[in-house]
């Protein structure tokens, strides 16, 4: 069994963004050389998700829309968790709707993908480096 | 390691439906000869859930009407997506809630399951013939 | 290619609660010797979560606030589910937006985490003994 470890790092400069990484982690595949195998790709912060969907500019808006109708950042005190001081309570809900992480097939050392599919990263609490990890294990 | 791939196909008669594909998947698994490992079940589609959750018809309709509550499909025009020429804004959301895809252990060569566990293909614009994956790895 | 497989107890004395068990599936990581490789947790049960996020009793607070929100156990009598003679409809959903399962990188024999990530099990119709699931796989 073959493993491989990168860490893959962004500076989102708005409060929430969406980053579409889908060709980092084709490369990172190519790299490892697994042709049979599985691609774990997560966040490594807990106001941050990776999630697959489409790269289409109008949804990405109906992402971030629905997100705040869904959780509000506003008003900030209507979180107990932002009486410690953060601001970013929001985040943490919106991460749980988009999700943690994706684990992706690879078959025949490609990411065994849909038409449409692409990986993003989404950022809801950004202006400061942050991580997601990219863990392949396989043949 | 071994490693096994499958595509699953699906054409949901209508915009939205469920489909249980627990005894699909175990075939599969048992196919596979793994005895110890992880089996991968995800849409290749991204209007379309893979999960886990309770084959009980009440159930099935009540994920239906709460996801048409959180994300509705009407009015379409709320949607920048749907700018595209598309209406199905509300499947990308909808999908989100459910999840693309669930990883299940493989234990003694089955499904390692609790007492209630179902997989389900959740479709939120059907009428068309989609796929899911199946990737099993382990030994 | 080594594999490991745990089953962890849970009993939380109230209807909604979350337990955070990192250390234990930390122990289990070690246990199992596996140096590179995956660790998958999992809920057994179809009305409890396996997510990851800050171990902060306020942010905890406002998740089962929010849940309560988006899939409100009471009336029990909106749900056709509750119809078979539960009232745990809402725990059903609960479940969705927080998720089954995690899947975490193992790496240099340690679970690969950003700072902050903490794995929770959520408990959205305790009161009784359920479980989740530890797999392992690697080398």
């Amino acid at each position: 069994m073959k493993s491989q470890t990168d860490y893959v790092w962004f500076e989102v400069p708005s409060r929430r963004g969406f980053v579409n990484i889908t060709d980092t982690v084709e490369g990172l595949v190519k790299k490892s050389g697994v042709q049979e195998g599985l691609c774990l790709v997560n966040a490594m912060h807990i106001t941050s998700a990776v999630f697959i969907n489409d790269n289409e500019d109008g949804l990405l808006h109906d992402f971030d829309h629905w997100l705040e109708k869904l959780a509000p950042h506003e008003p900030v005190s209507q979180y107990h968790h932002n009486r410690t001081g953060e601001d970013n309570a929001d985040a943490h809900l919106k991460r749980q709707v988009m999700g943690r992480e994706v684990v992706v097939a690879i078959t025949k050392g490609k990411l065994d993908f849909g038409p449409w599919e692409q990986i993003f990263y989404g950022e809801f609490d950004g202006r400061r480096r942050k991580r997601a990890l990219v863990k392949i294990i396989g043949e």
